[in-house]
């Protein structure tokens, strides 16, 4: 379907100016009229980064809560607001749909959105299950509208520093992709840990490792509210490549920090460090000699240290501006529906594997 | 066997001096008489303490390789060398013998030491099997000869202060236990990372977590010599108490840190950092209504960090000070045969899910 | 003047519920109406906090730069604005006026808003000059208005902290104060990096130090555009006690470190830390024998380290409503033209004695 | 008289192999035979360095205390020992004398050596006063002998390192060196920190920075035994460069962290870092129009950071091994009396500011 993912080497995100048409075809005087739904902890950043772009108007945003909608209009007192979610998904002159609510609510309101005409913005994980997934891209399909999943991380200027130095093969071959992302809280209602924290790494895992997952491996356990807290996901990718996730709600510190170990070279990311959040180590290892293991001699490259400097544009922007312009040029986005699939594929494969108590389960 | 074994609550540590008698009750004027049979890596270490503990007598060192032996020549002129490792098994003049070579040894070695009636130290992993470490501690049972597993971790101000905190309940009941060792290199020629990094924690855990293991969960991957070089453990306790350790030889950076989560406090134990290696946060999570998820409401608690002292002692000349005091006494020291044989079982069980991609293994 | 200087014991922040009257008593309907002069860098932060706060109305907003008000305009509509200064400085529906302006117009607009009868919050450094500041507090005193100089870091979680344990004997008698502000830019176009960043921590050290200043050396040296870039300040303190302030605007690393030693503990506030701001140690020195220097024995007490929790109520906010409940309440502010004038006395001493290469110049 | 010192250019440290002669000529078996006196803190590093270099024999090493001899002859039972000191200046087996004693008997013991034809490597700082000094580099010259003061800082790989990339002109124009070394303890019986501690600062800045001191100023205070444990000194050189130090005896923590600024990058070198010890910032400022200072524009630049890796090599070994060759090959030192003299001449300074309170005193 995609042709961004047939050959084990995903496109790259490239940024331009927006010349808008409507997703029928009709004039819409250049701009892309957004409508929003859900204005809780996310929503605001969304309203807030399309707001500031120019080639979209956000025209109108819902939530439930009538509270949500008065702190918006505050802020923004020329945006409609509404609680009735039918009224966007129908509405006439909105093009486009975001979907900042819970992900539970994502595959019924996508559909809708989808089924309306409108491209649809929807928040990471994409939806509960992979066939949920499959239906919402084959339906953008249908319609050709275009369908793309917040995967925020990959638009960071951190994500994008390091797929940019393993395509010039900076790292050489990968050997492991190791993250931990731990904190204190914040539980989520209807999810375990791996639902609300994983998906960043495996996004950025899908999009920056070569070839797709073939297994999954978790363990976990839960110690307050019947939701795994505390987890830990391997998955295997091809060519002895591993990937390690390290989450947990009850860490006493906040840790986000990942290694990724290359032939040539190696890389740590912390993304807590303000001004050095990638250092890239000229250090390696190298078998030189396997005459027989006793005589297996190892050889150890220990050199300069380096740590590039880092662009500092908010993703979201960054992001939100590449969703106007895949719309408008109907562009195949790098964060499209089989991004999204591809994340609940693993999440839902992690779970399983979980409740089994670590069975390796293929993709 | 050992009563230190069963009730789920491991013995603790204690020094004192030690006044010796021969393993045979026969007069040693005073002095454990020890003979060294490797001076490699670690045996210089070992060498070193012992010489300078009071009631101890280095009398021989055994060492295949003629320049480790003029390299100890040279420090310790009065000790005496050789290269035949029966000569030292059998001597007469040695009460007790310390162990200081590769794993697959070990088993041959302690065997016949213990034959000729000497007690032993040997280095960790304790063996290759748990077969190997059933036989041997048997035959110390047998032969009324103490068996001790050099697990110097435990001896360190670190771990007996975390061991401190928790018998006093300053942590609560514990949540998890989650360990990151990683570094570049040093690649073993006949063992992988698991081998080789992961006894420090399983013995660690071991000491620390009340109640034994129950099953291992393991993976893994292998870049360089056919060894795991990256691997990833998951050990479950009984209450909900989950472990986890990440071993990497291929990391650019060096790690030594874990976390411990408990109900009323949570602790990072930094082993690098050379002045506040544990901090105690006063920080946790409450569930505090959960009349249906929806409306579970969960209150965290952020208070004060506090560092204790730690004591600084060698931990390796603390554990030979107590490896003579369980000689001189008769004590059974908690890390006895029986703590090297739970350590090997949990390797081997780690070992053989990493092949099984993940595989849970009761133990 | 001010009891609130004579004892060497400076008073406490206090906050309260604001019970409003006018400056001349009148009803102003129990809000205390202000204008602000200025919304370049600070002034929208003072802006924001004032418009949050119960009891204020921001009246009106006066800058020169018409963008800068059309952007106050965007955010709030209700605000009304102007171009011209002395319409704000005599307006009969404005009770107060904040300046946030460069310092060199802080004496002739404070003098015109007091004049006026308008109370007064002025940025820091209070003046150019203390021929300045004398003249604005004679004048407020004669007008019974209130004059505040905006010292924000007193009011931060950790200033308040560190007060707290000072006033509780925590440290005991104090040795030192060795503040480190440095980092790259922003160059200012008309003072040196002493009016640019000294006056933070010279106003902390004047709060937080018992006895008052008696005596300033600098030195310091210019590399650009003839204005200091770096520049190291002494400051004497009664009873032996030192401060010292490292500040430099050609820093590759941004730092802002305190240390503070006392003859029980020892303090280091790190700034640029989230969560452990303020670290206690049990570390000391104590004299035993003093028999003759060569018999003169140290001995050195290291115990354990202590992170208290800090409130993390942005230091504005609480400083905004203090100058309200200050004003409502006729109650003399801790940061009053006193404490400005004592901070510019000490700016003015350092730059003379930096003018004279480390001149040791009396306060 | 050293050609190293009158054009601001000081000479590089060269390490070669010594073809060793004796001081006046005569066969010495290609050996330097050493003399030590005092093995307290720092002798046993000086003996084990020496003891481990080819071409040099410890032959006697001297000390009031027997204890300490008693230790020496355990670890070199081939060196012979003395308490007279005088048996050791006056050997005619003897080349060459290491003077690690307090710096109140470098003068008398340094003096004695010379006179007796001994070359000398003397513990740093190299004499109480300035006179001491110059008489001692007038003797050496006179008696044509090597005259080296222990600056063990200068052979660091990070001294080595920093000193390259200012020498290739990578930092550009220096603007500044900024320096804190503070730490609890240890307190010194004749000396305060400044003597103590500052040394180590002075000797690098003397060698790191083209051209030579002009004036120091220094402030400081004294809480415990009537010494200074507390001081800040500021080191005047040409060409508008400044350079600070901090030395503090009463800090909870260690620092050891200096700060260089030049035209075109600027470093950070902390010492405790074990591997990333030297931090090179592309970061920068430059005016880029002076039409007036209101018109002022300043831009900053910011880019990558790189560590260089840093030799690990023990500095004392590199310095000894150059202390042989420059006895041999009859060199002069970069770190001979003339250096140490220079240190001494801003020690001397500095205290003398610290007592008037930081008058600006003339090197």
């Amino acid at each position: 379907m995609s042709s961004n993912g047939k050959n084990g080497k995903k496109g790259s995100i490239r940024s331009g100016v927006a010349v808008v048409s409507g997703p029928d075809g009709s004039s819409t005087n250049g701009l892309l009229r957004v409508g929003v739904v859900g204005y809780g902890y996310w929503g605001p950043n969304i309203v807030r980064n399309l707001h500031a772009l120019d080639g979209v108007r956000v025209v109108r945003v819902c939530d439930k809560c009538p509270k949500a909608l008065q702190r918006l209009k505050k802020t923004y007192p020329s945006v409609s607001v509404t609680e009735d979610v039918h009224e966007l998904l129908t509405a006439t002159d909105i093009d486009a749909i975001a979907i900042v609510t819970p992900v539970r609510t994502h595959h019924g309101l996508a559909r809708a959105a989808l089924e309306n005409g409108k491209h649809v913005f929807v928040e990471k994980p994409f939806t509960s299950t992979t066939a949920q997934a499959e239906e919402l891209i084959e339906l953008a399909e249908r319609k050709n509208l275009t369908l793309m999943v917040d995967h925020t991380f990959l638009f960071t200027g951190a994500v994008r520093k390091i797929r940019q130095l393993m395509e010039e093969g900076v790292l050489g071959d990968l050997y492991y992709y190791d993250s931990t992302r731990v904190n204190l809280g914040l539980f989520q209602h209807d999810v375990n840990v791996i639902w609300d924290l994983a998906p960043h790494d495996l996004s950025i895992m899908d999009y920056l490792i070569q070839g797709r997952a073939e297994a999954v491996v978790a363990t976990g356990a839960s110690h307050l509210n019947g939701f795994e807290d505390v987890a830990f996901i391997t998955v295997y990718f091809p060519r002895n490549v591993i990937a390690h996730i390290n989450v947990n709600w009850l860490s006493p510190v906040k840790v986000r920090t990942t290694l990724i170990g290359g032939e040539k070279k190696m890389l740590v990311w912390n993304d807590l460090e303000a001004d050095e959040k990638i250092k890239v180590y000229d250090k390696g290892v190298e078998v030189t000699n396997q005459q027989g293991i006793y005589n297996l001699l190892v050889s150890y490259r220990s050199g300069d240290m380096w740590a590039p400097q880092i662009e500092c544009t908010e993703a979201l922007e960054v992001e939100l501006d590449y969703f106007v312009d895949c719309v408008t040029r109907q562009k195949k986005p790098v964060n499209d529906g089989e991004a999204g699939l591809r994340v609940v594929r693993m999440l839902e494969a992690a779970n399983q594997s979980l409740l089994q108590k670590g069975a390796c389960l293929k993709l």
